[in-house]
This record gives C-alpha cells, structure tokens and sequence, in this order.
C-alpha cells in the first residue's frame, strides 16, 4: 500500500472532496479520515498508516483552522509545509489529500456553530475559551463533508478527542471516531507541531511536563491522596523551568470530570507553558 | 403514488430509519424528507404532496422537540395525534413516519448544540430564547440521521427556514432544503398547528394579523415610510383584538435584517398575542 507523491491527490473544494470519495464508493472500497492542520511528524503519521491499514483508501485533511484560535493565539506563526506534508502523507499511502483554503470551509455569511456544553468547558475549555466550539465545528464540517467510515484523532489532544466522540455521536454522524496513542520522544516529550517553537534550552526542559504525569499516575497507584500527587506534580515542573501551569489533574477517564474514587480508571491531564509555548500532555491509568 | 395506511412504514429508531433509506438508495431512489412536530394540517400536507411528487419516496417525521420549547411554552400541551397524523401521510403517499421518543433522539449524556448566530438572534430568536438553537439542534440531527436529497419546510415559520438553509450550508450537510408556500384558511389566516389553542372569539380575530402584514405591503408599494406603515399595522392588530405584539417588521427578504431600501424585495414578518396564543405570519414583497 506505499505510494509514491505522484499517488497522493491534492483537492480543495469540497465539491471534488465529494467526488473521489464518491467514487471510492461506487467501488465498494472503505475510506478512513486523517484530519490535521498540517506541520506534520509522527505522531500524524501513526494515524496516517493506522487508517491505511485499517480502510481501503485514506483521505488526510491540512487546514489551520483560525476558528480555533485565539485572538492572542499562535495562528499566524502557526507551522505551515504542505510540500512536505504532502510528500510523507504520499509515502504512507495516502490516497487524497484535502487542503481548502478558508473561504472553502468557511464562506462570506456562514455563522453556524457546534458546541459540545460540560466536557467541552473544563480544562481547554476553560483556558481558551472559544477553542473547542472552533474544533467541534470545523470537525463536524470536515465529516459531513466527507462521510468516511472511520476518523483518526490522537490522544495527545485526549480532551479533543472526547469532545469530537461527543459531537460525532449527538449529531448522529455515521463515522466511526477512532483514537490513536500518543507518539513520543525517546525522553517522554509528546510530539506536537508547536514543539517547534522550543529553544534548545526549553526543549531540554520539555521532558518535565510528562515525568510529572507519570509521577502523579505513580501516587495514585501507592495510594497518595490525589489533590496532593497533583501538588507535588505541580511543583516537579516549575522547579524544572516551567513558567506557569494552567492545570495538572487527574480525572474521570471518558467525562473528563473531578472524581475521587479511581477504581474505573483516571486520565492525568497536564498544561503548561514553557516560555511562550503551551504545552499540553496527557497519560491514562488503569 | 397515493398509498393507504397499510403502506406507511413507521420506525422510531435511528437505526431502523438509516435501514430503510440505505435500502431505497441501493434500488437507486431519490428520497425526500418532511420534518414535523406532529398536529399536522394542510400546511404540513401540501410538503408531503410536494416531495411525494419530487421524489421516488418520502419520509415523514413526527418529533415534538424539547429543546425548541422555552420553559413557559406550550411543550406540554402541544396537540398530539400520531394514528391521526400517520394515516393522512400514508394518504399522501408518504412511505415512512420517523416517529423517534426523546430519549432516541437525545440520549442520555448527549450535550451538543448547533447554534445560528446572527439569524437565529433576531425576531423570534430574540422573543423565544434558545428557540433556534433548538431547531438546527434538532433539523441537523434529522437530515444527517436520514441524508435524504431534498427536505421540505413551510415558509409559515419562514426565519426558521432561512436558519435552517444558513446551517445546512454552514455544515455542508448534502441535502436540499426547499421551501414551501404558506396555506392559509379562507380569511387569510395562515394554518398553524396552534390555531387550535383559539377560542371561537379569537379565531374570528386571528386573520387580522395578516391583514395587516398585507397593509404593510401595499404601504410600501404605495411608497409610505416603512416605520409608519410598521407603526399602522400594530395599531391595526391591537384594535382587532389581539393582547400584544412582539414584532410588525418588514426585512430583507434573506438576511430579515432592518433595510430602509426594499428595491431588492423585503419580508414582512408579525408576531403577535391573541389571548394566551401566540400567532406568526409573514408575506413576501417583490
């Protein structure tokens, strides 16, 4: 199934997006959706070959989506390579790229907007606010508009993954919505596009935001009371360098919500900024 | 076409509703979709008869939504009669009623809203809170449930049609939404499923609501200042009969938003109180 960039088809109107999955259709082939905003790395590509293998044909998705995006934001600076990303998503056979511009998905006039009110509030939620209206509606467009089988989300965005399963399923989108594992650095960093924005001397400092998850999923499994383990994961990683944290929490597994009793299981959730960059991680616990 | 009610089909989930359409699409059938909340009358009729004559088949919906009812509404008392409903749609050559409970169509946990800023605001967004909300809540939930080509509203509840055209292109749901002409009683007034809420007294009053949207229309034809014939018009309805007026307006015919230039056409809209019922009209000016 590797293809060659001469394989991969670029589209950028949802009229042709229709089309080649159209036609995918009418040759009773499976198709798998990739979306990205482009600034691809591993942790994209693992989506990329798990939809390769999972659907007959996969279609990724590039569009920097400025609805996510704060006004004080980093969407003007944010990474931008189609060239290249083009080029890998083509040697992991990848079939069709969708790359609109954003009078393609959002033309003169249109206000719609999808809100996914509880797990979409809290934590990114509550820290940027307007960001996972801006998520959940580009992503409901990007799914109507294409109707795969199957789409791909990592859990490096675990809460963003949560809230698309939430829309997806309220909205009755027939897709399949299919979380994949955070890619990782061989020191614990979690691959993101915005690693990009680390100083050398910041990027040695990174590690710090995962190793204090790991420290609280370690407390909780000894027993430590939780809103200590966070405590001391907290201090762990403004003593390594970290500017500020906005949160460090376990919760609820699928609702993202404070609990006290663990035993269905906990995600640890961390945010923090280093220098000028925020960074987000997340680990589950049995 | 004409059916009996032997032929109608009715489902009540999700599932059996996507079954039955998959099963039309793979003989190669166009399908229309008429929503409604049930209570129905030849308004509703003249939709079923339109997309019984534009498509090879038609689904009706019978769902008294909830969410689209404020707290002091009339979600309690709404007039309801499926076997009723059921048997004039198989009349109509309707071959399937999705007839879902509240629970199908917002299962527990469920939280996602589809919000129309802007046109939702205004008018009867602004009198009836949350109204909107409700409607391309529940209108993109129906058509992406059932993906038929066209579905078919009534122009009566015409802001509502417009925010229903604005969100389906806004998500890039692939269904055409067409609008039907209002039908009204003899005396003008427009049929609604609340006109039974009148008393013999008032429903002798009621047609004094469009007689007065039409003397809005001939003022401006005639050239009068849009805010005085606005102003006519209100007192007109008051001295009928009528409690209140939430609005006598005339708009842009797409937008509704206040125009002072009606070169382009314009719409006249009322709203407006007769005893404990609240009427809505509104007519078009070329």
């Amino acid at each position: 199934m590797t293809g060659t960039a001469s394989n991969l088809q670029i589209v950028r109107t949802v009229k042709d997006l229709r089309q080649v999955v159209s036609s995918w259709r009418a040759d009773g082939l499976t198709a798998g959706l990739v979306p990205t905003m482009g600034a691809l790395h591993e942790g994209h590509f693992s989506l990329a070959e798990r939809s390769v293998a999972d659907n007959d044909r996969t279609c990724a998705t590039l569009f920097v989506n400025p609805k996510q995006f704060g006004p004080n934001e980093d969407f003007d600076v944010y990474p931008r390579d189609e060239a290249g990303d083009a080029a890998a998503l083509a040697e992991r056979g990848v079939e069709l790229l969708f790359a609109p511009g954003v009078e393609e998905m959002y033309p003169e006039g249109s206000t719609t907007v999808v809100t996914v009110p509880g797990i979409g509030d809290i934590l990114e939620g509550a820290c940027r606010p307007g960001f996972f209206t801006g998520v959940a509606t580009v992503v409901s467009k990007l799914l109507v508009q294409s109707l795969p089988d199957k789409a791909y989300f990592g859990e490096k965005d675990y809460q963003q993954l949560c809230v698309i399963q939430r829309m997806t399923a309220d909205l009755d989108i027939p897709v399949e919505i299919i979380g994949c594992p955070i890619i990782r650095e061989a020191d614990g960093l979690a691959l993101s596009s915005r690693n990009a924005y680390l100083s050398d001397t910041e990027r040695a400092i990174a590690p710090a935001l995962n190793a204090a998850l790991v420290h609280v999923v370690e407390a909780l499994n000894a027993g430590m009371d939780v809103a200590a383990a966070e405590a001391e994961a907290a201090r762990q990683i403004l003593d390594a360098g970290f500017a500020s944290i906005d949160y460090i929490t376990a919760r609820h597994p699928e609702t993202l919500e404070p609990v006290t009793d663990f035993s269905g299981g906990a995600r640890v959730l961390g945010a923090a900024w280093l220098g000028k960059t925020r960074l987000i991680d997340n680990i589950g616990v049995e």
